[in-house]
This record gives C-alpha cells, sequence and structure tokens, in this order.
C-alpha cells in the first residue's frame, strides 16, 4: 500500500470518529484509498420513509458520506458543492448497501466524484455525482 | 382551505406518522398544500459531519422529504427519480432549518419540483430539485 | 426601471452581442432584470435528434444561455459550475421556445438559478437548475 | 466484435445520419459499442459565448450526444429524463473535444450513464451523469 493509500485511509477513520453521523448511521468503511472510497451501512427501521422503504435521503447520505472521504483523500479539507442521485430500485429493511467512490477529474480545487449504491444481491440502487471544492487546509496534520 | 389542500395536508400527516425517519429526525410540518410542503427540523450532534457542520445527507434528507410531501399531495404514489442540491452555505448544531418546497412543473406522470432550505435567520442554506413519477395508486383511501 | 435593472439588460445585450452561439441560434432576449432574464428560440431542423425532435443539448443551451444572462446581470463575471435539467416533453420544429430564469439564491461567490421552459401552448418543456460562480471581475466597464 | 457492438454502431451511425444536429455540429463517432459511445467535436466561432470559450451549452450537447447513442444502443428506443452536468475547465476556439459515454447501471427501463470530456491535451473539461427511459420501440428494424 502507497503511502498515499494509508493517508487517506487514516483521514477516512479520522472522519468516521468526528463525525456524529458516522456512529448514527454505524458507518462501515471498507476501504479508503487516494480517490477512492468503499463504505457499507444496513438499513434500519428508522431509515424507511412512509412507502416503508429505505428514505432516498439515507441512500444520498450513505453516498455523500463515501464521497466526502474519497475527496478529503489527499489531506486538503474539502466540501461538497452540488451532488446529483439517479434513484433506480428500493432499499430494503436489513439490506447491506454498499457505496463506492471514484474520482472522475481533479481539476485545480474543483473534483468530481462519482458513487454507485448497490445491494447485497449486487444490485444498483443509486448512481451519484458529486462536485467538490478543497479550502485548502490540511484535515489532518501530518508532521 | 380547499378540500384538495386538505387532502394534502391529511397526506402528509400519513406519510410523517408512517415513516421511521420522521420520528428519528423530528420533522415537523409547518405547511402542506397541493403541491406544496414546508418543514423544519432541528440539526442535532448526530447530524454533524466531520468538519462539526451538518451533514449534507441531512440537508438532502431534509430537502427530499419536503418533496415526497409535496409530490404525493395530489394522492397519488409517487417516487423520486433523480434529485439535485447545491450547498451553499453550511447548518450549524442547533438550528432550526426550514425546506419549502414549491412544484414547478407536472406533465404526465412526471413532476419536478424545487426546495430551499433557509435556516433561523433567513439564510439560503442550500437549493434542491426532483424529478418525480407517479407510480398510479393512491396513498390514502379516499372513500 | 431601476438602474440595476438598466445595467442588467446592457450587459445581456453585451454578452448576446458578443457570442458566437446568439447568432447561431437567433436568441431573443425578451426580459433582461437583476437577477432575471427571458429569451426565446425557434426550434429548427439543424436543432433536432434523431427521432426528428428538439436535440436535449439545445434545450439545455437555451436554458443555460437565460442563466448565464442572469447571473451576470450584477456586472460581475460569472460562470456555470454545475447545471442540471429535467426534460419534461419534447420540443418540435418550429416551436418558440421561452427560458424564463430566476435567481434562487446568491451567497457569497455562488448563487443558484431556476430556469423553466415552455413551448408557445404553454406546456412546460424542461426545468434546469444551475449552480454560479463570479470570478470578481466586471463584466461592462460602467464609469 | 460481438453482434451486439456492431449494432450499436449501426444505431450511433443511423441516428448521427438522421440527426440534423449531428451535421450541424460535425460529430464524428470514434467508436460505439453495447452501452458505450466516444464521440468527437471540434469547437467552433458559432459555439463560442460571451467569455470566448466555448457556451456550456455545446459541452452539454456533446455529453448528451453521447449518452443518446450509447443509451440507446441496445435498440430500444430511449430518451433522457434528466442530466447534471459539471464544469471543470474552459474549451477553447480549435479545440477537439471528445466526449467518452459509459453506462453505470440498467435497472429495467431506466439507465445511468457517466460522461467525460477531454480536450486533446487530456484535460478534463467536465463530467456528466444522464438519467435514461426507454420507451420500448426499436431503433432499427434488425429482420
Amino acid at each position: 500500500m502507497s503511502s498515499a493509500d494509508e493517508l487517506a485511509r487514516k483521514i477516512a477513520d479520522h472522519m468516521r470518529a468526528r463525525e456524529g453521523t458516522g456512529a448514527a448511521w454505524n458507518i462501515e468503511i471498507e476501504e479508503a484509498r487516494e480517490g477512492y472510497a468503499r463504505i457499507a451501512m444496513i438499513v434500519r427501521k428508522d431509515m424507511l420513509n412512509g412507502h416503508h422503504i429505505c428514505h432516498g435521503g439515507m441512500i444520498f447520505s450513505l453516498s455523500d458520506t463515501a464521497f466526502a472521504y474519497a475527496c478529503n483523500s489527499r489531506n486538503m479539507e474539502t466540501v461538497a458543492q452540488n451532488a446529483t442521485i439517479a434513484f433506480l430500485a428500493p432499499g430494503r429493511e436489513g439490506d447491506r448497501l454498499v457505496a463506492e467512490c471514484q474520482e472522475q477529474a481533479l481539476t485545480g480545487r474543483s473534483g468530481v466524484y462519482a458513487v454507485t449504491v448497490t445491494n447485497q444481491k449486487g444490485e444498483k440502487i443509486a448512481v451519484f455525482q458529486g462536485l467538490s471544492r478543497s479550502l485548502g487546509n490540511p484535515v489532518l496534520k501530518t508532521d
């Protein structure tokens, strides 16, 4: 593993530990590398909408969390400016949803990331595109 | 109040009562009319991200909930197909965020809705656009 | 008419005159005010796609042009960062499409604009949301 | 080359020949396979905006054309429902822009496609995500 990838994993773990949502949603980091993150979440009753399927907000939240880990992975504090999500299939109570985020482009302070959300059967649940902007500060002090 | 608006309010209340997220996020319905919903949520510690501001996923979730109430308001079961959000300013712990959703267009089974999220000082936090598709079943039996 | 609105109109006319696309697409400015623009375009044969309806790219281009006039209207050079469009109904050859753009939010350097595209029968063809970023230079010298 | 890929190329060529925009924009098909298309366009003076860079509408139009070829590639007539584009760097007069479209997901009638636009130096100009819906008719009669 390269040191860039080790740093990316350290940053994802640091963010996961600091964020209130990481514990609230029980986010599990499967892998985090430079410009990449793959995370998982189990759909619980308190994540269901009025039709008793996973609330679109939670599918977005999972995607957005993977996006945050990936776009901060170079140790530059980076925020989301815009995000789009297409919903393809429902998530069900008990489903284990995996969000995989890959960097599509990084140009100056702007980055674009694609996230795919898949359930335990390999069915695509949603596809997400996020536009990030880096603020220029480090996330972690690395000296 | 028209009977269409009364029905819209009944549907929003029904969805709020049935959804796990309504209680989990403590969603308050301020107003619900045909093609319109305005709802509020207080930002809690368990909604904060690693930078200690409101997680973008929760701002989206609030917007998406207002969208769901508005696009189901004609008593046709309707789901989100796509949604986009632009993030403009951070939400802070304790902020009361209000999401106001208005119908922009309704053509056959497809609808477009715009949501603006504002904090208690009137600052715009985010703007959202959602594309819905109705499935053709009633949400509530009204006979 | 306020002087802010007069300046906005002058800027839109200036942009329309300078851009290659303004003549290529025969863009007509119906109204331009601070944070607002309404423009029109006739759908021609060379704007049709393989299904012989107006190419989505041209519906986007019309929307994006209205967005450009509106977001530059305060005489700050401003560019699009992200845009989303939902397509609701086809445009036909000979249709006169009108794109109306309204500012939804302006926070620091970022703005959000909504555009609705309508045909001559008042049918909604598309709805667009654009996120802009101002670069800080004037569009017109005004002294 | 598989027969599915041969059919995809035939469909792209057919669409290119029928569409008014194909000739108007001088679209060149570099490759078309099942769920994939890569096409090119040279930025001309009549594609420039008021800042004398390529109009965002034309960058979208190129992306949307690649998307159309890819999502119709299985010989099911398919239309765009929603599309999002992030703009990363300007296109200049004379640039040769290449749009590469890949299928991300296909679930029932809905598909999601990602397009990356790159210039002749390999710089990323824009990233696009499109949501399609198939209408159920063939594009080409294949018997």
